[in-house]
């Protein structure tokens, strides 16, 4: 080591001198990141309140089994229950606290799931009963919709409601194994009720899938009600959602009264008669919102994820450096901090844009959705199709991406992201299955490639204009598939019009091209794949669509303007980098760009990232994450990495008196056996 | 459901069709796979004792506690021993053995590490005493290289091994936290020495690092021995690697003998001067040989994910079927099985094929191995650098592909992939971090560019012949950079040989494009990502060539020619799927293949993989693994995939009655409050 600096008090100044780079306000940044400095105070105070509270702290749940991390964090639950009372927080605030905690609890769903789909689908009347018990805690409830063999295609679940006209009930029953409620969080211990979605039938008839409250557990001694088989569906991959209750249940002809199916949309007589639904375009939107949170709170996760590993790849050293040499004079050098390589910048710097898109995106999102619910209840649906695919598209490429991303940071840890106290892996567990749940990717990316082919028809057979998040379906009337021609000035690849038009361009290629594939004869049940490229395509154009508008809106903001140059950068670099890796193949593939210009371009995208990289640890700074909340030794803000993960490994049962004299014994067993201590002692080894 | 068979009987006949569809001999392709009818029958002998042995059943260790899997695991490795010892295995039988576990044990890395470490570095009279030792089970052993702060660069590790001439000792000591040695298997728990690896300092000078037995816990006591601080690092990310105790040690001035320093190669005398090593090729093999054993391991995992993938999506159902309709007497159609959408099979049928490659890939690579060991060992050392080289690419590629095809395959599960029982999150977590350790992926791939980059220098400027793995880089001689001219017949894209200059091509080209970067000025710490394409390129060079002559020589195989047309099939996938996915960037942007000419060769892809689907199961059904060694209730071969999940959940802690009351308890504090009991029965809640 130079001049006797110790190398953990190195890595403390390394930090702090890489904050000094920054050039622009962080405490701006994460005003605009919180949406204003009035939500920021908000979400700091319940950081404050979290510090402490032992329950919620991730870091210790490590150590334990899985029904052990299920009992703490129902325990947890409660308090969260007292804290929101003490604190006279309403319904935000508690997600809002709830969301900084990284992990669920049994009653996560109670909030997200049962009590809006009650609000939305109850009439005002059910809504009036059950949110009021809600409210005193008298009913905990999960949405029960998948089944153990039905999952996508929901119209294929067999759990059926039959009404029983004489008693004014209806009958829930499963039917045999494959219809089993199974993946129900919040079922597996906390819930005392489930909306159960089953195929109504009357007379005999099916009416299709409706949803119903079902009683699961007594409230009195919590145990199942008769008829009910439920219980935990154990263990998930990769330690994800341990502190969740996803639970199974199977009905043996339950009865519950008429009033329990929630009839805002359709109901049933007492004589039986079916009414069906004049507009359910209210319970579509509620599906939307699903994926506009998942959008909402995925660029978090990223961050989380990119803070870690762009802070340990700062104070990390590794190669480059030269013992003293007594002989010569010459002093030991330091090696290189891993973060000054290219090669690690290029692997993290672009997903420090991919957060900061999908986070401004998944806000930007929220407020479409917003308006589309007011413009609902008016009756107003015709931006409902967009918006669906919209939040489709942005929510696969945002799992798909984010899951990757998330993984990548891990890996460019080294050795020590192996270590469950690097903090990413739980991140990626509990993240990863997005990918799935609301929605399985490669299902919705079929959705957006339909919805986008229909806008292609209009446009190329009716001159139609295409719904604004597809405007780019225009670009095909400019008269050329040949590669953009990077001509004067104007038409640098960092110009943002010309970024937008090649994203453009290529996302409205892939769909021409699936369509001429079609129409040669290709079945659309053979496509999947040019879905995916498509859906990719479309989310990609969108997210950049929305960074350009942020950055041109910045420039000429009273509040923000300081911060216009850096997001700026974050634009180009989200731009460049999906140009030359991500997404390589489909922008030269469709010929929006010749290979023989991805070199120049190449070199834009390494000088982006050059220029960024002074401000990376100013950019995640801003993110505003506590130490608490990041749950990681490596990612400490101080840079004390080391430290921190020496003071986690001390809290391994393992290493205290008692396990170790367990582990002592065990391995005793082995080695002291016949002579072995007297062989040792005369072997001298 | 149609005629009356259950959804679960369903299961059981769609897999056994599936089954039938097979157009080759299963048997003969897991004689193939493994090397010979005698291994096979090895194999299955160990399988057979592997079924009574509840120790290793992985599926119970779910439930417990980090802590509660090592403890485990610990007597597991002792029962491993009493059977080697009641089945008289030799070490080879061992490792079989163990190696079909899936999961490792604290002895695992004495017998990986601690032997072959001694066996290679010590003196024949240092192997003698030690080995001895090992044999009566009086010494357990790891091997201490990383440190908490030094990984990659071992020239940077700070333990020091100092040389006391009066004693005749060396003192072994870490200076402070950065130099704990750190991540070493064997050493949290259960080893009684381990090989150190501290900088030699002899009278006051640094040698470098050298290796030392140090003997860290008593074996009479199993405590460890003074100065010796040692523990447990804890749980590792995803759950992985929870059953092996990678540890740490901190060493204050620990004293040892002279002769525990491995001296085959170097050596202090008494008078403690120091003799270098005159050649340490040897010593240098026994680092390939280790990444020899990841690329030879790699594909059987990913192997288990893909038959757990392709199992379950075969019986597996989801849209397109249609409810009876008794108005117009139209029975009931079933919904379509999952397997037969083409964009399932283009998730999974080239994870297959990419298996495949990387087994025959390792068998062969192993082969290359021995012989050069046995030239190494008569002073024959000029095939070490290109088989270092293909070793370090072949194991970046093997295990980043194979990561990301384990996680391809679970997430192709659908929601069930995110149960710990779909099995498939084990393998990733175990598999997963060879990406990083034996030589980061990152790392490596900048040794391979470097010697690519160098054998193109002959090449071009000396007009040298290439060494066999490169020869690639003559088709640069060629005299075009043109893209492919598919001309007639037997410039088809399913000819072997046009593939083979395509991919050798592409290859040569990234490493001319680097070379030109290079002269134009970036400096070699710029072009990470340049080596990290050339080296994927290398390797996927390298798979396409030994499948190629693979298939080439089953054609003429007087025992395995029915195999011959499906291992084409396979190896034709592999090659179009990484033309038209994996890699489609790079062989458009060097040109090797024009963008126009795409679309054809996609359709060949697509052409290839319905061929190949009727095959899938008997393809998956080859690599010959039991349900126990598989542990996924997804992939039971029997096809009753959901029959086994629920018997897993059953096993569950939280459903016992114990379970179920301590639930019960803690959530009726959330709802069994003020009159809410009173309040629930009057509200009919």
């Amino acid at each position: 080591m130079s001049s006797g600096i110790s190398e953990l008090d190195q890595m403390a100044l390394d930090i702090e001198e890489a904050r000094r780079q920054t050039t622009f306000p962080v405490e701006l940044m994460t005003y605009y990141l919180h949406q204003g400095k009035q939500n920021t105070e908000k979400q700091r105070e319940f950081q404050r309140i979290l510090l402490k509270e032992p329950l919620f702290e991730q870091a210790t749940y490590t150590f334990l089994s899985r029904d052990e991390r299920l009992y703490r964090s129902t325990n947890a639950a409660k308090r969260l229950l007292e804290l929101s009372n003490e604190h006279g927080w309403n319904d935000e605030d508690r997600e809002d606290f709830q969301n900084r905690i990284g992990t669920g609890n049994p009653l996560t769903l109670h909030f997200q799931a049962f009590v809006p789909v009650i609000n939305t689908i109850g009439t005002p009347e059910q809504s009036r009963k059950w949110i009021g018990a809600v409210k005193r805690h008298a009913v905990l409830g999960c949405y029960a919709q998948t089944e153990l063999a039905h999952g996508s295609n929901v119209l294929a679940l067999k759990t059926t409601a039959t009404f029983d006209r004489i008693t004014d009930e209806f009958v829930i029953n499963t039917p045999d194994l494959t219809a089993a409620k199974w993946l129900i969080g919040g079922l597996g211990v906390a819930c005392t009720h489930a909306v159960v979605q089953a195929q109504l039938i009357l007379a005999g008839k099916s009416r299709g899938p409706h949803l119903f409250i079902v009683p699961i557990r007594s409230i009195e001694d919590h145990k199942p009600m008769k008829g009910v088989t439920v219980g935990d569906i154990g263990p998930k991959a990769y330690g994800g959602f341990a502190t969740v209750d996803n639970g199974y249940a199977m009905f043996d002809n339950v009865r519950i009264p008429r009033e329990n199916m929630l009839m805002r949309f359709s109901h049933v007589t007492r004589e039986g008669l079916y009414i069906p639904p004049i507009h359910d375009k209210l319970s579509y939107g509620s599906m939307v919102r699903i994926r506009v949170d998942i959008v909402k709170s995925g660029g978090w996760q990223l961050a989380k994820a990119v803070i870690i590993a762009i802070r340990y790849c700062t104070i990390r050293r590794q190669f480059g450096g030269q013992p003293a040499s007594p002989s010569s004079g010459n002093k030991a050098t330091l090696e290189t901090q891993v973060m000054s390589y290219s090669g690690v910048q290029h692997r993290l710097l672009p997903l420090l844009s991919l957060a900061y898109g999908c986070i401004v995106t998944g806000q930007d999102l929220a407020r479409d959705y917003g308006e589309l619910m007011d413009g609902l209840a008016k009756g107003e649906t015709e931006n409902l199709p967009q918006l669906h695919v919209s939040s489709c598209a942005l929510k696969v490429w945002c799992t798909r991406r984010g899951a990757d991303g998330i993984e990548e940071c891990r890996k460019a840890l080294g050795g020590h992201g192996y270590s469950i106290f690097s903090g990413i892996a739980d991140i990626f567990a509990i993240f990863v299955p997005a990918n799935t749940y609301e929605g399985d990717n490669y299902v919705l990316s079929q959705q957006v490639g339909r919805y986008i082919l229909k806008q292609l028809q209009g446009v190329i057979k009716n001159g139609k204009v295409p719904s604004p998040t597809v405007s780019y379906l225009e670009t095909l009337l400019d008269g050329t598939d040949n590669p953009f021609v990077f001509g004067g000035p104007d038409a640098s690849v960092l110009n943002h019009d010309v970024l937008l038009t090649l994203f453009g361009r290529r996302a409205a290629r892939l769909a021409v091209d699936l369509a001429k594939q079609l129409e040669s004869g290709r079945p659309w049940s053979d496509v999947n794949m040019e879905c995916w490229n498509i859906c990719l395509a479309h989310a990609e154009y969108a997210v950049l669509k929305q960074m350009i508008s942020r950055s041109a809106l910045l420039e000429s903001s009273s509040e923000y303007a300081p911060l216009a140059n850096v997001i700026r950068q974050l634009t180009n670099l989200y731009a460049l980098s999906t140009i030359c890796e991500t997404s390589t193949a489909t922008f030269l593939s469709t010929l929006t760009i010749a290979p023989a210009d991805l070199g120049a371009i190449q070199a834009h995208y390494r000088a982006t990232l050059a220029n960024i990289a002074p401000n990376a640890i100013g950019l995640t700074d801003a993110f505003d994450f506590t130490d608490f909340e990041l749950n990681s030794a490596l990612g400490v803000k101080n840079g004390r990495a080391y430290e921190a993960l020496w003071a986690a490994v001390q809290n391994n049962p393992i290493n205290t008196e008692e396990g170790r004299q367990k582990f002592q014994n065990a391995v005793k067993k082995i080695t002291n056996v016949n002579d072995n201590i007297e062989f040792s002692k005369t072997s001298k080894l």
